[in-house]
């Protein structure tokens, strides 16, 4: 299974912190971490999936790899600067969005339009007139966070 | 000036009220009215903005014309899925958000990323613990969030 | 009916001229102009086409302006990088390609992918085993280009 | 070293042979292959990889993973249809061409665009006023273009 983690560059301490361990724990679990390959809470996941021998994917906006962190190992070079967040979430089986600035809330929208379950740490909060319940799983715990997204990553029917 | 209203397909009877007399409002006052050119809320504000004797873009995801709006007056094939909403966000000097579903999100999220003014009529409510205020204009007239988007998207640098 | 010129910024000196008649006939005919924006080719057939009354779409690879030529009347923030290659093709009823670089390559390849008819002034020449004769239109006279994609144009049924 | 392997789906069966044997030899040698994820040269590239027990990234122009061929180990879901053209030459060090139609052309424009070290193998020959010699190099031996772009990639400053 492909697993995101998305949020911000640079992001808060704890922040970092909370997407080292989900990285590990996506590593740890045997499966694969997808990003936006740059800085921040993006760097902190690749850095903890990498220490726990699991393979990380970058999908950087860029045209070369100038800006990637050093532990991605899987460079995607999309060259379609934020329309990228379109592929990571395209990409991933489920979404784990951790603090996160406007971009993020750009791939929140878009994982949500294509039915994939999102996990929050601290990450937006959405609301419309036409949504009964809170669309994103909620936890302070990234390990909680990864057990959650396997388990509903696993029944996404794509 | 160029502006954006974004919103649903389909959508409620209200919202498409509303599209179609902001697309008329920013016809009426010069402007050119930009969207996603499919149906819903982008084909009402297309509507109003045609019937008032002003230029229509749609920006579709498509690689042809056939999921257009008949009031479309100038269609960009953009061939590239959703990833367009960054196009539509990036063109507009300023954005109008009616109702909306998680499309909607991604490109309040991509408006907002590049400090693009953004008017809301009945669409999300996002909150952060970095967010100090709402950083969207909440109206329920249509005429005025256009007067306030050409203002905001008059006084935007870029 | 939108026709497309493409073509390399900066460009050899005949090929801007080529592109300022090739943009003054679109318009002068009733057609719109639509290109990449930017300077070269682009900006020629841009002046050409404004000078003489005509609509013209720049979609630009960009996140902003700052690069768009003067004579952009309808500028495209695509936000996408060469990416927007795709969509000067998808939206053009014809292509009229003048001299060029690899970038223009890249647009010739996606306008015979889409069969859109490609009108050439001195640009690529290209072959395959599989290709039984020359899929573009040649000629040295812009004004014969333009008569021919608009013809060609009409009978392409998207 | 990424490397990718672009060509045409469906593609003839001489094509089929060399691209699963570029494949392999990729696999061979230790490095990555990237390819557009969908059938023809794509899959027999993907096939001869995967067999030789090396890792296959496909970045599929869909929305989600249904064209995908079953030797794509990881999967790159783009969503933004043929634009993913460019994302497949970014990411890759070199390019190895077999056969192909007008998809492949973009592709081969888009990496010699970005300097990009192109092998063909009956490729398209393309040729232009300004250009002195063929950037392609041509073989019909597909270990001889998997050795050449391992050279030629390794000698790529990006």
């Amino acid at each position: 299974m492909i697993i995101a983690v998305i949020g911000g560059d640079p992001g808060p301490r704890h922040a970092l912190i909370q997407a080292e361990v989900a990285g590990r724990e996506i590593a740890r679990t045997g499966h694969i971490l997808i990003c936006g390959g740059r800085g921040g809470v993006m760097e902190a996941a690749c850095e903890g999936a990498s220490e726990a021998g699991g393979l990380t994917i970058g999908v950087l906006p860029d045209s070369d790899r100038s800006q990637m962190n050093p532990y991605v190992q899987i460079p995607i070079v999309s060259g379609i600067g934020r329309a990228r967040n379109l592929t990571i979430t395209l990409t991933a089986d489920a979404i784990i969005a951790i603090d996160g600035g406007y971009g993020t809330l750009s791939e929140i929208g878009y994982a949500l339009a294509h039915a994939k379950p999102v996990a929050g740490l601290g990450t937006w909060r959405i609301e419309s007139d036409s949504l009964d319940a809170d669309p994103i799983f909620r936890t302070d715990d990234p390990v909680v966070a990864v057990a959650w997204a396997i388990e509903a990553g696993g029944r996404n029917p794509d």
